[in-house]
């Protein structure tokens, strides 16, 4: 072990052994009544585990307890009573996929080592702008290790595209460039902005609507304004499902506002971001509608590694697309999970949650001690305050100061229960308020009265 | 399917038949005698696989079949005598704990959603940077989406550390700064450049020794150069294991002249990344000698995942030291791993590696044909020609010319043999030649004797 070649059996059984493992916790996360969290302080749970690495090798049967060990503190993400973030639930066909990527244990920068893993990437890019409805000649992409860094790789592709000399030259010379996103994107187009030099500050905060979409004439005014402090507008992030509102920036008034300005209109894409082909961590895809263009951007052209005299066709040689040289492979997941869902079966998976979270929607408008921060959700997030029955009758400011407390309080208790798990924030100027979202297969209806009761349960005991 | 509560046995059972096929892919890889690649043109397997999504779902039994054909096609890179990238090698224990990485599949981001495997962070980059000899108080890391984004990350910080203002206002007023890096250095040093808005010119490639390591006394040179040219120099990355020859750079030397000048000094570490615990792709980390930094550097503080009034202490929820939201669990496979080989292991292996490069440059220097590219190799890069016998009496202009040639050669025949695999490339004026790593555990003296043969063979043959 590992790998000699005398000890077969044994790595065979310890394998096994570990599937059993796993098995089980799969089991265990499917029953609604486990606890979705054993749940420890930092402190505590660090006495409880032995994280050491020690002088001499540990033994198979210490590295099957450590596992065994490791999953019974860990969160159960794929219970259906986990509504914590976005991606929640457990896709058991894309876990397959990443057992047989760990296996395959390669790297996807060549065609050379991985042959059949680039042809998939190459697909399902292709099907994916296909679906946008890109025309041929006018589809690009690469699988990005997370959204965030997709998003960063974006800003990085649309500078380029007007400005290809910051490649070499960088930006000091350059004019001071200035990009947009609404108040309620997520934060890691404000971290791009830092990353790539750009300045956080030079990233524009376009306020929104009261359903949490971007103002197209506050857009506007936005890109007037920044035009008249002297910066060149570039980039424009149009969100397709908020981060907590799960709202859509309307896309065809933001495209022809940049259209008008001549700006690099980018996309964070969220719809397949909730679909089961999507969900195990991570997938996140970068597409672009210049062909070629992710190579001017990125190549470096190593010639230890991206040779052009191959013995076969180099343009199969992705990995120079991206910023990456490693990179996980995140295909096969997405691949195999996609042909197990079928493309109606994705369709209809999509339905099935929006239809979820109406339910729990109306269950929580007729439910007394609750309210909605927006009344009605545009897709899967669904925002509320649970109110206890001693602030109910409060005047409105004491009542904002003592609610922005009860939403820790009670995911505080859940924690402790372990019942269920839940996000909190607060946003602008409403207090704390738990966002719920509806993106794990797994959820049944009772599951989310469940969800309603316990929340209420919770609240009253604080 | 997948997760109805009432299918687990037929989940169960698809399951363990994945678990089948992957325990024979692993099988298979491990015997020398099986072919490291079973070789086809990019359009030849396009035609033999069915890459498609249909409309409808899939059964369970044609994922088990695209299971089977997607490792049959695929590169065995565990296969003793696959030698073709540096990481090469299936540790099964570090591969089971991705297996059970992909099984509790969260997200790196609080210590809400992964208790365990934030606290294992902790450990192990505490440990580390132990290894590494900083003190308590000086220890901070996280782990990064491979070696080419930890080197962004790292210039990200670095230029953090000196221009903290840069994170809101950009580039565009700050002086052009400066970074250097070896000739022999990887690519993505470059890349960052790019990427952060430095630029590519402004990433300084300082000349190296006949042994590829970075001239101390050029790198002064240059630092003067560049500021005589009104560039602020800022950052210098010394290698530890060069990409091609596995060269070191002189570390005492260069943090000499990093300290005379005010410069940040980083390290791209090689060392444990041929290390078992290290092989399974991807795992990568950015340690940093200034607590807080990484946190001051890329932290967003989105209220909708890095609360400050989570019922413990947020200390813990890392995510906001990384530029990513989304991040893979890349430590849990780290840590089981290296508590399989322990601390001593873990020297060992690398010892017993280094025995095989010796072994390999030894035969190699005594069998007619081959010529070393550096005579003596640092580390478990072996670089060589293979001259073939129509070759060896030519003048020196052409058997250069023509040994460029022969390296791509060989490496067709090679793939169309598919009996081992190594990667080749040319380097400033020395033509096509092959570079050897070893760090495959798998690999023993008679895959390497079998390598020599095999190229001499292949190289008779063309």
């Amino acid at each position: 072990m590992p790998l000699n070649r005398g000890g077969w059996n044994e790595t065979e059984k310890f394998l096994k052994a570990v599937i059993e493992i796993l098995l089980k916790h799969i089991k265990d996360s499917n029953d609604p009544n486990s606890k979705v969290i054993q749940f420890y302080q930092p402190l505590e749970l660090a006495s409880l585990l032995d994280l050491n690495i020690p002088n001499s090798p540990m033994p198979l049967a210490q590295l099957l307890k450590d596992c065994s060990e490791t999953l019974k503190y860990q969160v159960k993400t794929g219970h259906p009573r986990f509504f914590n973030q976005l991606s929640t639930g457990l896709d058991v066909i894309s876990m397959a996929g990443e057992w047989l990527t760990a296996t395959a244990n390669t790297n996807m920068f060549t065609y050379e080592i991985s042959p059949v893993f680039v042809l998939m990437e190459k697909e399902i890019i292709n099907l994916m702008c296909q679906i946008i409805g890109w025309p041929e000649g006018e589809r690009d992409g690469i699988l990005c290790p997370g959204g965030a860094l997709s998003n960063a790789f974006a800003v990085n592709v649309a500078r380029h595209y007007f400005y290809p000399r910051c490649k070499s030259l960088g930006m000091t010379d350059m004019p001071r460039l200035a990009m947009f996103t609404s108040a309620d994107s997520h934060y890691s187009i404000r971290g791009a902005a830092a990353l790539l030099g750009i300045g956080v500050d030079n990233c524009i905060v376009v306020p929104v609507d009261d359903r949490g979409k971007m103002i197209p004439e506050a857009l506007e005014e936005a890109i007037i304004a920044s035009k008249e402090e002297g910066c060149i507008p570039f980039f424009v992030n149009a969100v397709a499902g908020s981060t907590v509102y799960g709202a859509f920036d309307p896309i065809n008034l933001i495209a022809d506002i940049c259209e008008k300005y001549g700006l690099w209109l980018h996309r964070s894409f969220y719809l397949l971001s909730v679909s089961p082909p999507r969900r195990n961590t991570q997938c996140s895809v970068c597409l672009v509608r210049k062909e070629g263009l992710l190579f001017q951007c990125n190549q470096m052209c190593a010639d230890y590694l991206f040779q052009q005299d191959k013995p076969y066709d180099v343009s199969y040689d992705t990995g120079d697309k991206t910023v990456q040289c490693g990179r996980h492979n995140d295909i096969f997941k997405l691949w195999l999970a996609w042909r197990a869902k079928g493309m109606l079966g994705y369709e209809k998976q999509v339905e099935r949650l929006m239809g979820l979270a109406a339910y729990v929607t109306a269950k929580i408008k007729r439910t007394p001690g609750y309210e909605m921060v927006l009344i009605q959700p545009e897709f899967l997030n669904v925002c509320f305050w649970y109110v206890p029955k001693k602030l109910r009758h409060l005047e409105a400011e004491e009542r904002t100061a003592r609610l922005e407390k009860v939403a820790p309080k009670i995911k505080g208790k859940m924690m402790e229960a372990g019942t269920t798990m839940v996000a909190y924030q607060p946003d602008k100027d409403k207090p704390n308020f738990f966002r719920l979202i509806i993106s794990n297969p797994a959820t049944t209806t009772e599951d989310l009265d469940f969800f309603v009761d316990e929340i209420a349960r919770l609240g009253e005991s604080i």
